[in-house]
């Protein structure tokens, strides 16, 4: 037998650069999107299509998202696509549609950015800029959002590490803008039998390391619809302090992702759910209805 | 816009074989470990130390995993060890000492097998094989296991698909031994900040796929003492049947994998937790200790 | 024994745009970098530093590329980086410094466009825009660099796939430029012993799947000055139509990826043993100088 | 600028055992294979069909192999299948297949063991026992082999990073057992265009780690028929010692492997390549065919 019997390696915690590092136990910062607030003891959930597809499709999946209680509308009006050739997003009609949505509802809503000219442009619409996972190391994008006075949703690259992914976040804050959000949304493995593997590892570690709010997207996480709510449910457990997740009208006929995507029904029952489980860790869940009422 | 705008994969569900695959929702299985129930509705925890090192440390260890809840103990006699200069285990005495502690406790003993010469003599001392993560696919222990009588934990390999792994249990259930447990622990990618990558995912896809109970290894899984306790009510909340958590009654001085081992007093707290979580999701925990009496 | 013994599953061959795919064996698309052409017999040797650091540095960089048989200058102005606190890069000095190089040694430079922004601004300077591997599915930039008139070289991402390397290849052309070259460099995978696992195999595949040029990074592919030289040689014999090196005048000082980049003596030697494998697999190397002038 | 502005992580170079460690450039071991030397000057072709099938088959095979310049005979008797219901192999009467296919052409034969108990079986009929990919962790079988008397082919295990590779190595030199050949033959990743994704690097790496000779599987590498001879050729250039390769004398009837199975027309022409390409890299083929004479 050796001397150092164990060979295990010590343990390789990843860092934090100095303006996302969280200093104490206590130290979580809240980000406010336009009066939602993530980060508090409240469970956030941002919800919508992955596209913006025409009105009635947004209005009508605003409607059922606001009176299940989630707090703010997700839409993608530029949408990131691995062909040319697939459907690439309403564009500015797709931030108006966004904009006519919150009127209705009155929930703040959030969109991805895509290219450094179109921040002031989606900025003038948008509550909150998301930055998607390809982009997560495009620094000239995450500098001019850092740039800008809107609160940012940063996904984690498909493969990037979670030091690579808090220095993501360290280029938005250097340039002023610390209203930031984490989403963990799956990363690229071995594993072919669900599109991405969801790493609530990840929640666990960003939460000791950041004072940063983080979210997690079990619709892209998983790409299956039926594991959604589950790894919902699973990912509030593990620390998450929201969720974003994928809904629409009718997601048999959605354009983009209706694979992933819950119906009113599959969404009104995991927020019930939600409901049930959130006191159970010391969290908790504002909705609009009562879950008496919901039935 | 092409005719099929939306680029994602026909989901690619994996396939089971036909004795491990599950034909309804309510097609479950449960392996009875002398007494342990695993597949019903009660949460199984299954705790001990990562090796067994010696008659005090066994003793003290058990004491205290039957003392808080766990149904089964687990301990290591033959280890799987990257080096051939690391400890190795105490092999046949590390076998006689599990035997005195199932004595001392009336809990079940589970222990790796990791040679088929092996499975004859380990069979006459524990409750539960093991087949390890290294292991799993070594067909001709995966076909002596399967000849013996015993219950069987099979571990999924480190970069074992969900089809590989369940194609490893059909190996055991042909040979005419439907006692398996499959156990997730945590899976190889290109992330260091944690050991390995806990995949909750493969919980929720194994639960779909097939009738046998799924457990969960948060321990292995992460490598990190503090991620284990949320990762474990996180996996609970997946949908496993169950855990198996290393803990040691003095981890600082663990022959192996101390760095991922909970101490008395962090495992009294993970199992109340889980007393607390369980009946949210449907489930139970049966303790020996009420809550009320553990303080 | 089942009917299907075998159970190998079919051949999952990546399938390439219409644009970018080969329809024929000797379908073979040749890019002209002023001058210098990528896709011929011949084997093209870009080299230069990972950064443009000063004029001092990339004159003295530059000649030896030029007199060892490089076809065209590499140098970052504008760098992706992990930390927002590394080296960014000289900016616009930096292309100017390029253009100076270009003048004294009259070889081709190319050089890293990170923002839809900077299209304009680096084309006035570099012969070839370089698209990296961080930014390999920003469609935006893939779609602006498409509308420019200048050769691009695109890296592959750090995980991206074969068939979605191809796809961002994809939106390049189908704005107008079919002036595109590929670069395997190095992908993420578990492997920590080296920085990336540069792909051979994705050489085979893209050259049976696309008409454009591939070149390798073995610089990036693997991290490790020592490990450059031999696999860029099993690129060349892999089926690559060229390399991308990174050489730097003092390596020790370099204020980026010193760790990975070949001297003036390193970088003598490969391009000799390069001349020497080229014809032995039916492709030639174009040198300034012969080998028997260089000792 | 910060005062590190390079923030790559030192060069993380695996370590290797005592046993199986370089001490220097010329510090080389040669495994004789009953009287086939691999590790020497000249390039070591092992080579045979995947599986044993029948009589007709092995020596059918066998006759093109040693025609063509191969010097080890490889055939599965004991395979290791995904699937129970798949061809396990002819066990005993495989072995005997290879006993007598060696009578017939003078070629050393290496053959699977996948069990403890199958060791001195195996033994008497093969000159090299191989050790798959799946057992790279089974260390009761590599100290078994380890304490046989016969050379062994030590395959890679699919995720096993270079370190753990080495000390599967070195629990086999640790029983007293030099002759140990290492085999690289495709990592998992997330690349599904190839089977596997067969890592040069990590030959480079082997090569200066270990004085034990490095061999290269390019079929189970690429799983694609017609990327093997490439594959095998740049494996050459990048150091390796050898390759494997498998062969049929009739592919498409192959009961395993078919699909990445060279004919004896394909298995020809590579062996006549590889003879032009050993000595531009200072090695030699020993053949028994002049190249003049194969047409």
């Amino acid at each position: 037998m050796d001397t150092n019997p164990c060979n295990i390696p010590t343990t390789p915690i990843a860092k934090a650069g100095k303006l996302v590092a969280r200093l104490s136990a206590d130290h979580q910062s809240v980000v406010n999107v336009n009066g939602a607030k993530i980060g508090e003891k409240s469970i956030a959930v941002i919800a919508g299509p992955c596209a913006v597809e025409s009105k009635e499709q947004l209005l009508a999946t605003a409607d059922f998202v606001e009176k299940y209680g989630g707090c703010i509308l997700r839409g993608g009006a530029y949408k990131p696509r691995t062909s040319p050739y697939s459907f690439q997003g309403l564009e500015e009609e797709g931030l108006q549609l966004l904009a006519l949505a919150r009127m209705k509802t009155n929930l703040p809503v959030v969109t991805e950015v895509m290219d450094t000219r179109q921040v002031e442009l989606v900025s003038q619409y948008a509550d909150m800029l998301q930055v998607g996972s390809r982009n997560m190391s495009n620094f000239s994008l995450l500098t001019e959002v850092g740039r800008s006075k809107k609160p940012v949703l940063l996904k984690r690259g498909m493969s990037a590490s979670i030091e690579e992914f808090l220095m993501a976040a360290e280029y938005i804050l250097k340039e002023g803008n610390d209203q930031v959000i984490l989403c963990e949304r799956g990363i690229r493995t071995f594993e072919t039998a669900y599109r991405n593997t969801l790493d609530l590892n990840a929640v666990v570690m960003l939460k000791r390391l950041t004072h940063l709010p983080v979210i997690v997207d079990p619709s892209h996480g998983t790409g299956i619809r039926w594991m959604v709510p589950v790894m919902a449910k699973a990912a509030i457990v593990a620390g998450a302090d929201g969720l974003i997740i994928e809904v629409h009208n009718d997601p048999s006929k959605a354009l983009c992702d209706g694979e992933q995507s819950l119906s009113s029904k599959e969404f009104r029952l995991l927020m019930e759910e939600l409901q049930i489980i959130a006191p159970v860790i010391g969290r908790s869940m504002e909705t609009r209805v009562a879950i008496s009422n919901i039935y």
